[in-house]
């Protein structure tokens, strides 16, 4: 991969991968290439079974401040607008479709998609410096597919103020209303990232990819077909070969020995 | 309009109506009459093009009790409840289809249906005087309508609570469950809803509208159908006048000049 | 009763009910004995007209920890677990059909299905040194079913945390996060306990179970549906005796004289 790459990706030896936004010069916008990197990525690393969680970084000052304007406004059409915010929308879904915990380390300014990035992940990590807006009102776009994973996140009196007034809200605050799960000083942003991961290592993969699909897609059944569909995958879990050996290890006081 | 309607309505140059309940000796109960005044401003605004933003707010020391409990025994039927229920529901209905923010400017007690009002609202916010409840049940009534609006703003467990005891909660209670957006002193009311409003006016209506819309159906759907729903909502709100301007100030490095 | 009894059952004169989980020796766990149990109280609770109240406690130092994991692995099939887990959510979904309150007791630790059968009672108190966790990853075992009452409380992202960490939160988050509804030191839980029955045994049996029975229901709808349904909801309990007797009382400035 070239140092110029819009998005970066490391890979450690545990199976952790970081994709790093990688255009500091516009903030990291989701630019038509930026968008297209992070689908690549995440289409690839959907179908390798050795990945156990993916952390959303980005370089530079901004984490991300959504799409980018001035390419948005080029060539106005209805077909480009609707093209464009389904590849905007496929890389969110993505990130939900995605059979492991991916983690957003915020450490500057999310605004308008750059905040719906973050609120889709599955966990967020934010420096007390991050601020945190759905500013696409300011010219006169509301950000609606923002609102999706917002609404789904934050309370709606303060999801519809945030999107009516645009205003920013403080880590702290993103933190208070559900957006993110910690926030911590700049010089603590990886130690505190690296905790959540190998919390996660220390899991088995399997399990958690069946429990992270079952997570959201219970959440839009009623809540009988809900433990339904708990049961069902529940007790498919439970003859997984992980669970065989962690409910074994515990029988025996040891830890359990997972291939992954 | 005379001094002595149920409803005073007032408006600004800007296009900011205030709705103000003025039953005072009845601490603005939602009487057959003041449902009624409420439908017919709500119905006339619903089609008013140069409405930017409402205010619901109530005359005297109390926001609003909710039904008018004499009324409401006074010639008991299934037929007749079942009306007055339905009555009530299209008020809060309309506000969630108004195409422009409501605020609710709650100065004092929020009780049962009064409650609910606060809960319908798009935004809302409390003097530290206010307090809540939905306390029908005192009186062997289970606030069920309040409830729809209630739980989905506060957590279901606080909201339960609220429901089965009928107690009150503080305005800062409020704010930290979701049920307001802002708690400030008496005096600052006012200057508070001034600051969304003024926010709100510097957005173009038609985004709002577009949004708030959108905001409130995509609640509804799983989030693959909400954001297919949000890309088409987006792509329209782009091919808008409002955005288009919005783009080309921000390029040009000047205030956008909408009309609305 | 036994003393023996996997549940005790005590019953006050008011109605209220107290199922006590008895098997101190393995912390309560949810084996099918228990899991029996407590369905054989509650079916038999369900058709008790002079119910007004159930609080689910505990024997000895933990509240739950979750199924019983040695019982768990002696005979390993794919139509054992779907057996098991569909037992333990025909208790969940029994508490939460049961027309009387259902109140959490929650002196110590509440673990997977433990921490489930917390999040699923209609209200919760803890003692100060509760904790709470659905920590069956810790085994290779997704808190498939647990997470089906959590993500209806507590906010996704702390669910979602949880849900893949294992980790403990303590009993004043959980209040933060809407899992409990109150905090209190230990030796005031059975108080401040009391204190939400007596607030509930003021009220009637009628209101609170058609009430209970709305929520739930409306939860699950879109907003124009449940308003419907609790428009009839509330049509109907208003042409209930418990409501009118409520009114008649308030008009002649009286309390209330209800039989149940």
């Amino acid at each position: 991969m070239a140092d110029d790459a819009a998005v970066l990706e490391t890979r450690d030896p545990r199976g952790v991968v970081t994709l790093t936004m990688n255009r500091p010069a516009n903030f990291n916008a989701l630019s038509e290439e930026m968008l297209g990197a992070l689908q690549q990525a995440l289409d690839r690393l959907a179908q390798d079974q050795s990945l156990r969680a993916v952390v959303i970084a980005a370089a530079g000052k901004a984490f991300c401040p959504g799409h980018n304007l001035k390419e948005m406004i080029a060539a106005p059409s209805l077909a480009y607008y609707q093209r464009l915010f389904a590849q905007c929308s496929r890389v969110m879904l993505s990130i939900l479709k995605l059979p492991v915990p991916v983690i957003a380390r915020v450490h500057g300014l999310a605004t308008a998609a750059g905040c719906q990035l973050v609120a889709q992940c599955d966990l967020a990590v934010a420096a007390q410096e991050a601020r945190f807006a759905v500013s696409g009102i300011n010219y006169g776009l509301f950000c609606s597919t923002p609102s999706v994973p917002l609404l789904r996140n934050v309370p709606p009196k303060q999801a519809m103020e945030m999107l009516v007034t645009g205003e920013f809200i403080s880590a702290q605050q993103a933190m208070e209303r559900g957006l993110v799960n910690r926030v911590v000083t700049a010089d603590q942003l990886d130690a505190e990232i690296e905790k959540l991961v190998a919390s996660i290592l220390a899991k088995p993969r399997a399990a958690l990819a069946m429990g992270k699909e079952l997570f959201y897609r219970q959440r839009e059944l009623g809540i009988e077909a809900a433990y339904q569909l708990a049961n069902e995958t529940m007790a498919v879990n439970m003859m997984n070969e992980c669970a065989l050996e962690g409910f074994t290890a515990f029988t025996e006081k040891r830890e359990p020995a997972w291939k992954a």
